[in-house]
């Protein structure tokens, strides 16, 4: 048995999301490829983020291009979680869902042409450029605002591939520019009673400690600041289904604000923008295999999913997860049973799992994007391959309908004993593709 | 200068496409972002497929995945274009835009549930592995059919980036079981009048005689082929407008279809199948620059699309020129004049050029993937910049919402002398985008 088999039933109960049979169901009720979404699996990671140590107070603020569904801001926005959107129609997409515009913070690279109107509504703008602060100023004068601050490179931050600082990033004014933007919000009568420094920080607790540091510098000299919004970026895998603590993290985070506070007398609000984290492992795509292909050396499945519903292995080479799931007729085993199957290994072999788009559109795909074999047990023609890890930057961040195929129905798998099925998004019509070509 | 710039004007008159003023004029109607394509240029590319020398006939198969906008498949359609699909999907797009189905093959990974259907309409159908040859058989015994083999690595070709051969690659027939299919065809009385080959070539004349002296080696022990189809896969470069002849290419594959004829009396017709060939140089992306920002030795110009308007930089680090269309008010100057202004370098500086989502959105980059600069004159927020070469696999292939940004409008302009703009695709709503939510 590999270890990547293995580690996808460490850290969690597998039957918090779906037993085997489940994914029959879902199937002959949505069709495949589908998305399944587990609600015991949001639950989880709300809580978990919600807990995060904290000294003055937190925020837990979802990123929400890692997915936009309706139901998926529903369900943080009632747990009390508050949105970053990253561009004017995801505000409005927020606001269309009914969320409070004053947990909505807007934080894009391109402020929208009805800016005035969105600020009338009292979301709440973070300044990202020296441009964008002269506009609110203008637009909105004596408003309270954030703005975003480049530190630069910050060692052993992932900045380096995630490019959200640095100075081969464009996000965020940069970290020399903070006394003109001072300069320029007092000349509009700004208040920047918030900051925000993101820089992808991942989960190590020193990388944490410097980027806090250098963030309560620039609170340090605003100092109007109450809430410090340290961005999101917390590493998650896709591979295997785990929970990740912020406990360490959280405790890192708050001893720098309690010192901060011991020097300074200000109590600093924490806010974090988790998007990955909250998201990522709560679905699976829940694929059939439509055929199985030999050549040399090689053995391939074919899925009937690829690239246009899942994304990140083409763009990103993620890693992602892929688990069998055969049809048991008397459906008595467990998915725990399947895996002690597995192990024994009998009938098990190497595949490499490919998506159906005309071009190299590999599942399974190694991070130096070489194509990746895994081992499964006796797959064949029909069978329920699931991806995991689909929660985040899969539906709201895929190529939609190269191929020409259809997106596909989303469902939500409520934490009820009978696990209920949800619609939360209708496959799209073949007559919605091409509803704009003239 | 450098050298991509001066490019830029080589090898094609700009008139053939807009004059500056049409840039704004454009802008103005439909906004911005905004797909522009060219009829001249679809002209010019479509006579180039066309007269491409042949032996014994030739039919020029365009690859619709590349762009499948209704206003392009008509052109070619008229032009006297075949269509290759490579989904049932986009054999029913193609029928729902009125092509003639035995002007439709279907080659495709993931054979459609209602391919009964597609194939009594009498599309052509394109068996890809030997579980598709056995499906064709039994829904439609007696037949003419197409096979594809995947004849193994190719020295030279490009199958190891496209991984459209090789064994590497899942597409088509392992060329050992070319024996088991003959059987398979001969059992349900399937007659395998086609042969289609595809390594993705690319431009040299030797990788295509290599590649069409295997092919023929298959034609060989396959009697009843009358019609090779050798793929596509020519390679078209975006960071410059160029014409590529497909001269050299023609007659090398000409002489090995004449001494075929010489030593086995048989006549093979020839099928091309480009996409990128036919589409990538019509369009550009029009976009506008919404704010410019500095870090430490770095200036970003940021604009109004990303990676959801064009995906190919992110995902495969393609190089897409871009342009700075300045908006002179005596609307005197011509695209040469502005070139030559530029020549004078006098206010150019470098800058990269980034998408207006939120992570790494470059749209300026090196095959590498780091970050790239492009030398501009003068560039200012409102200023139009185009990208060139956004006809193939953009609109069609891209993160659609991703960031919740619309799909932008498309339009075609005229090759008439007063260059009219015929609107091809409309501008998705906010509605549209948010119509399967629940």
């Amino acid at each position: 048995m590999k270890k990547e088999q293995k580690a996808k039933i460490v850290g969690i109960n597998l039957n918090y999301l779906m037993a085997d049979k489940d994914f029959y169901r879902a199937r002959k009720k949505f069709g495949s490829p589908l998305f399944v979404y587990s609600e015991k699996m949001l639950e989880l990671n709300c809580e978990e983020a919600k807990n995060m140590p904290d000294a003055y107070g937190l925020t837990v603020r979802y990123a929400m291009k890692a997915n936009s569904n309706k139901t998926i801001l529903d369900y943080f926005d009632k747990k009390g979680l508050h949105i970053d959107s990253s561009s004017g129609l995801e505000v409005e997409r927020a606001l269309a869902y009914g969320i409070n515009p004053r947990k909505i913070q807007l934080s894009t690279q391109d402020l929208p042409n009805n800016l005035s109107e969105l600020l009338k509504k009292n979301i709440i703008i973070d300044a990202c450029s020296i441009n964008q602060l002269k506009k609110i100023g203008k637009l909105s004068p004596g408003r309270e605002i954030s703005i975003r601050i480049n530190p630069g490179n910050i060692e052993g931050g992932s900045h380096q591939n995630t490019n959200t600082a640095g100075e081969e990033s464009c996000f965020g004014l940069w970290h020399t520019q903070t006394k003109q933007a001072i300069s320029i919000a007092k000349e509009h009568e700004l208040k920047i009673t918030r900051l925000h420094i993101h820089v992808g920080s991942g989960n190590k607790k020193e990388v944490w400690k410097k980027v806090i540091k250098s963030a309560l510098k620039y609170v340090n000299i605003l100092p109007e600041v109450k809430t410090l919004n340290i961005g999101g970026g917390f590493k998650v895998r896709r591979d295997v289904i785990e929970l990740i603590s912020l406990k360490e993290i959280g405790e890192t985070i708050k001893k720098e604000l309690i010192k901060f506070h011991n020097t300074t007398g200000r109590k600093i609000h924490l806010e974090i923008e988790p998007g990955t984290f909250l998201v990522a492992n709560t679905c699976f795509l829940l694929t059939t295999i439509k055929d199985k292909v030999k050549t040399k050396n090689y053995e391939f499945l074919k899925i009937d999913t690829g690239m246009h519903d899942l994304t990140r292995p083409a763009l990103y080479q993620a890693e992602h997860g892929v688990m069998l799931i055969k049809k048991y007729e008397n459906q008595t085993l467990k998915m725990k049973d399947v895996f002690e199957q597995i192990q024994k290994k009998d009938l098990t072999s190497k595949y490499f799992v490919s998506g159906h788009c005309c071009e190299r559109d590999l599942i399974t795909i190694n991070k130096d994007n070489t194509i990746k074999e895994v081992e499964l047990e006796n797959p064949e023609i029909g069978d329920i391959i699931i991806i995991l890890g689909c929660g985040a930057y899969t539906s709201s961040m895929n190529l939609k309908n190269y191929n020409s195929y259809l997106e596909p129905a989303e469902i939500l798998i409520t934490k009820t004993k009978n696990r209920e099925f949800k619609l939360i998004k209708r496959k799209q019509t073949f007559k919605q593709m091409i509803q704009n070509e003239v």
